[in-house]
């Protein structure tokens, strides 16, 4: 998960009858309770907290295999084996480099992905040992996303310690490119072109802290970088001509300027500026990096349109006070990111399903909008959410991130998670 | 010389009578005339003609010893052996590495600084060798300046071998840091520091090609790399906070909209722009490279400080739109190069007196305004001019600069400059 942000607030629940919403998390809550209350769930839930050792020991051992921004290989292949030795079939790595590997239903039925990002934010040569005080477990990247990822693992061997059938094929994914300039493109690829990409039918990423909390809105985003390229000159021989720095500072200006609403929250960016080689010389280039975020997506749309416009503002104003004799100012906008926006609603059957298990453990749910896997199959129409991997984790992106492995904490977050993708699943 | 704009108009023409100027110049022709018209004139003419071949030598030496910006001394100290070759005395080299010696006039004087500047445009390894194809003669450096310190010793020569004396004493300088980033600086510390500080009373530098060119404006920059710091933050967690990117663009923006007048020719520029870490990162610091001119003391200070008022500004405005719970922007423009304008007046006797003679040799003079190490004097009240090396040169600054050393052409020059000096020192 990056650049989480938390919010209790619910907009649907404005748009939607009230008592809507009860009925269909009354409809949700009698399958939690039947699972809850089974003899595989007691078997299950046994087996977990006997598998507490191997958890902690996976946890440690995905945490010391490096895997920076684009370098994930050698974690997904370590990975890729865990989850042939959990018992998963059809395991594999695809052509971005996710690993996987199915759990098959009764049928040939829908398909379930649960995915966890196996990259981190950590550039190579990062210390990633794990420093233990007590069941505290400091190093980069052991909370997010490779406690996600240990979770994983052990859900699919409770799945199976407790012999469930589910109505769904379930796919579970260590998927590259979650965070940064990863730019969703495991998840991208998974969806848009990978082999189950017509038979996933919900979706569900392990990457938050909390279980109560459930990720339903995907934060959008759009990175640029803007190019602005001129004829170049002497600054004192050729002053007069167009200048592209001038172009850049005026569509700056301009951008400084755009109002955006705070809610749904829409912020914009200039992250970085570069470009000129003397200070006795017109620029022939200059360049800024830009990021538009909303949570919502017309307000996404909204500024990246006006964006757009202003650059090409800035560009036809400088061509037009100054002289174009050696060549004219452009501007090329290159994308280079783009995190679709998307929500799940408030009333979809898998959050109303998430919500029940959640409170069936005792926890309060908390809906909230981020940017994580899920904004993929959000904006495709897919049914999403981003839960919690459990424990107390903090510093998250930071060199000091940790995570504590509290026992009881710990083994009560697998029961958790295996009863929302057994629920979602649907056992028979 | 560096930057050159060469103007044939003649401001100073259009304030004062033009018969006072023609009384002027009659006063300058006369010992003009007389030194002309000197036996010593016509020994020292004989000799010139027979110095060639050591004029062609010590050009090829000093070109093939590479005199990189800040990196002059090895230059300087075969230079410093060349004026003492030349029988000057108190020949040494000062703080700033200037290099230097005197040719004494009968008494204690006011003195004349002669200067040619070491330095050249040419990083470390460039290669300087000599490419000769008859007398044109192709390196970098080879016109600009190294012409002029050839020049300047075989100057000192012909003036020993007239034996002529001189009612001011000679200072010959070979002067470091007149291109670019060097920002004048031998000539600063020459002027405002050095020993001869309190004696110099008229300044000429050899720095220019044709001969009829006499510089006696001094075109002034002031050149500034403003920092704007602020908080920084994440781009969408600290949305809201000021962004020093934001208001270096407002100051870009409302620099691109100031009026300079074309006549006094004024300019300013952004040269470069740097700053910030990530697309999707509030940066902390930014920074713009920024360069005004102008051939007017006036104007220059207008445009300076229009500068100074707007960046305030816009950091200003920057504050007051965003938060500055985290801090506020601030700008710090440091000033990175400073070369003071000035002029000589056309009625200056410096300047008739070095037109009389430029005459007498059936030149045109043609007076202009341009980026020298008269700069220096003119700013402070010191009488200047910047005179010409001679012969015919081209592509200063680029790699395929070359100058022709045609003999009659070559020996022409030494005895208009030592012409010049004589009239400026005076012969008793």
């Amino acid at each position: 998960m990056n650049r989480s942000t938390l919010t209790s607030k619910c907009p649907a629940l404005a748009v939607c009858c009230v008592a809507a919403v009860a009925s269909i998390h009354a409809q949700a809550s009698g399958p939690v309770q039947k699972i809850r209350a089974s003899a595989q769930f007691t078997q299950a839930s046994t087996f977990i907290d006997g598998d507490y050792d191997r958890f902690v020991k996976e946890l440690i051992a995905l945490n010391e295999i490096p895997a920076p921004p684009f370098k994930e290989q050698a974690r997904a292949t370590a990975y890729l084996d865990m989850l042939r030795q959990d018992g998963l079939s059809d395991v594999e790595m695809d052509t971005a480099g996710n690993v996987m590997g199915v759990r098959k239903g009764p049928g040939s039925g829908p398909m379930v992905a649960i995915v966890a990002h196996l990259d981190t934010v950590f550039p190579e040569g990062t210390d990633v040992k794990v420093k233990r005080q007590g069941t505290r477990f400091a190093a980069p990247g052991i909370g997010d996303n490779t406690r996600g990822l240990a979770l994983m693992l052990a859900v699919v061997r409770a799945l199976n310690a407790g012999k469930f059938p589910t109505t769904s094929d379930l796919l579970f994914v260590g998927n590259v490119g979650e965070e940064g300039e990863g730019d969703l493109s495991g998840v991208k690829y998974l969806l848009r072109q990978g082999k189950y990409k017509d038979r996933i039918k919900n979706f569900i990423a392990i990457d938050g802290g909390d279980q109560g909390n459930i990720t339903r809105g995907g934060v959008g985003s759009m990175r640029y970088r803007v190019i602005f390229s001129g004829p170049g000159g002497h600054s004192y021989g050729a002053f007069g001509l167009v200048n592209p720095a001038f172009a850049m500072g005026n569509a700056i200006a301009r951008f400084a300027k755009l109002q955006v609403p705070s809610e749904p929250k829409t912020t914009f960016n200039i992250g970085a500026v570069r470009g000129g080689t003397s200070v006795n010389s017109i620029p022939s280039d200059v360049s800024m990096d830009v990021d538009m975020r909303s949570e919502s997506c017309a307000e996404l749309k909204k500024v990246n349109d006006a964006f757009l416009a202003l650059v090409k503002q800035a560009v036809d104003e400088e061509n037009g006070v100054r002289s174009t004799r050696q060549g004219k100012i452009s501007a090329e906008p290159k994308l280079i990111g783009d995190r679709p926006c998307g929500e799940t609603p408030l009333t979809a059957p898998i959050v109303q399903t998430t919500t029940a298990v959640v409170k069936s453990f005792g926890l309060t749910p908390n809906y909230s909008i981020s940017s994580t896997d899920s904004n993929v199959p959000m904006n495709m129409g897919i049914p999403a959410v981003t839960i919690g991997r459990g424990g107390v984790s903090d510093r998250a992106h930071a060199p000091d991130e940790w995570t504590d492995v509290e026992r009881k904490g710990s083994v009560e977050a697998v029961k958790v998670a295996m009863t929302i993708i057994l629920a979602v699943a649907g056992v028979p």
